[in-house]
């Protein structure tokens, strides 16, 4: 997607260097910096100090920290304890441990550099068809809605900034937008890190996409209100049953759209689907550093950056990264395969 | 109730100086600030910008700029003017009326200016009472969770600098407090103005109460996980079938508690009752500024008080002040003549 009318990936392999670049999203929306990834440890500082978020871009991320590993030491047994420390750069994607898993099958043990980049590459240029297959099923539910604007609230930020390119929940919203229909978005900001309001948002002016942000408290009352007809949000991993882990705040979106019948759907890749997991409970869900909550970047009066602590001098937080929704409350899954019913996924993906 | 360990109302009539005190709201929670209001104008102002707010607190503050009116001038004209005036303040909050109407009955055309004054002496007064058997009234409800711990979540600031004194959803919190009970408090932080964490966990802090601040987001996975048993919110006006408005975000919160079988208590003083609107639906929301959404103030890493803007240049919010929480939400009204169940609202305050 664009930035200032230049088309971006979210990472990308700089064949010159022989290094990895990411967009550094916590300078996001106010300065787009490129970070060089040029050792393992970059990759998993990345990760795990979210200059890189969302599912598919953990996996990819995690993919070519492998890479950069192997560029340090090629042998197998240094790969393998790699592979392994990765998955714990952050505890709820499920991408995170499907990336490194897939990284472990594809080893060729005599060309181990090349085969994971080659690897890399592949699981890029997939999540890109993946993304934009989510987007053009996704779009037939909106075309569905006969309305002259349809009003899309999404949670966080599954968007492109979230994958390689299109997004989850914002493919369907960028074809629609390409298909010329008239679409106006609801961007929850998404405390305590402002997903929405600093990524999504960020993203959909870029795009040109009609949209407001709104405080995480205020969808209840636009969808009592009929100023909702469609929520999409991504996931960061569904467990076989359909429950669905994503930003924390989902669940009380999810509770208000069955509260007023409006269509919740949930955009996953199948990267995201974790059949392993029986149900949401046994999802692990990340617990942070209440800095996150006390701590609001912004720009001063002056344009500059600052950091400022917005709590009661000794007040403490309790920070959760996700929460589950449970698979009741969700109308369908648009997926690259097609949408489906929570309980269809374990046939669709095997 | 205290902060630094001495006792404080919101709002006093100064003697000596015949004008008006209160606590500058807008300060807190980075510096306790005594604004004086000299004239009907300045308790206009401190309504609208909210230097005070909770609905019982702006009723009250109402009343004493009706007083500054009749300091300026006591004909009756010039009142009734004001009291008319003094309601478009702000528009959800039913007290600002109910005191206006007040102040007009008891109005002695022989001695104005006296008449108003003592009239806002007894709001005070009896507004006191009131939270306090709201208090003991709550606490009950308390006492009967059979638990090591009680975990209460509460929703915005309907603490004691919402009211005079003890508040209304705290004040059950602070009753248990004084009785020994061991109390934890979820406080939503109440995005966009933070009264969550500017205002109750600055209460709870001076109060020596054991809380955390948690983003809007969290309650519905705390409910879930079974770290919630109770809520108590309060109100900003209660329509005749027991619809509640309250700060956005409150109806998101009443849904999970109903998901979960969590009661969801609303603390209701009778000046909040509005008898004269029958549902929810017509209670008017206030539509406010996307200022609050965008600007945040907080203490720089020096300890100044910085405003930041924490949105992509061109990015617009939409910010709405308030939800409603439909009665069959609500487990129960704890006001200061016992606990009732929105259906019999209409009965006890006729």
């Amino acid at each position: 997607m664009k930035i200032d009318g230049k088309h971006y990936f979210t990472i990308w392999y700089d064949e010159k260097e022989d290094n990895v670049c990411v967009i550094d999203q916590t300078k996001l929306p106010f300065e787009l910096k490129i970070k060089k990834l040029n050792t393992y440890q970059d990759g998993f500082s990345a990760i795990k100090d979210m200059l890189v978020r969302g599912a598919p871009l953990i996996g990819a991320t995690a993919a070519f920290s492998l890479y950069l590993a192997a560029k340090e030491n090629e042998d197998i047994s240094f790969i393998n304890e790699k592979i392994i420390n990765i998955k714990t750069a952050r505890p709820t994607a499920i991408n995170l441990a499907w990336a490194a898993d897939r990284v472990f099958k594809s080893l060729d043990k005599k060309n181990v550099k090349n085969s994971i980049l080659n690897e890399c590459k592949k699981i890029c240029d997939e999540d890109v068809k993946i993304s934009e297959n989510i987007g053009n099923n996704g779009l037939e539910i909106i075309k569905n809605i006969k309305k002259n604007k349809v009003n899309i609230l999404t949670h966080c930020n599954a968007g492109w900034l979230a994958t390689i390119d299109w997004g989850t929940a914002t493919a369907p919203i960028y074809k629609a937008k390409d298909c010329g229909l008239n679409i106006h978005v609801w961007v929850d900001e998404t405390r305590p890190r402002n997903q929405g309001s600093s990524l999504t948002s960020y993203e959909l002016i870029n795009e040109n996409i009609n949209h407001n942000i709104i405080v995480d408290n205020t969808g209840g009352l636009l969808m009592q209100k009929g100023m909702v007809d469609l929520c999409i949000v991504g996931t960061d991993r569904v467990s076989e049953n359909g429950d669905v882990a994503n930003k924390i705040g989902t669940y009380l979106k999810a509770l208000a759209a069955k509260d007023n019948n409006i269509p919740f759907y949930v955009a996953l890749p199948s990267t995201t689907y974790d059949k392993k997991i029986k149900k949401g409970d046994d999802i692990p869900i990340e617990e942070r550093s209440d800095d996150e909550l006390k701590l609001v970047t912004g720009l001063d009066e002056t344009g500059k950056l600052k950091k400022v602590n917005i709590y009661p001098k000794n007040s403490k937080g309790y920070n959760l990264g996700f929460d589950v929704t449970p698979a009741n409350l969700i109308t369908g899954f648009i997926t690259e395969k097609g949408i489906f019913k929570p309980h269809e996924l374990r046939n669709i993906f095997k």
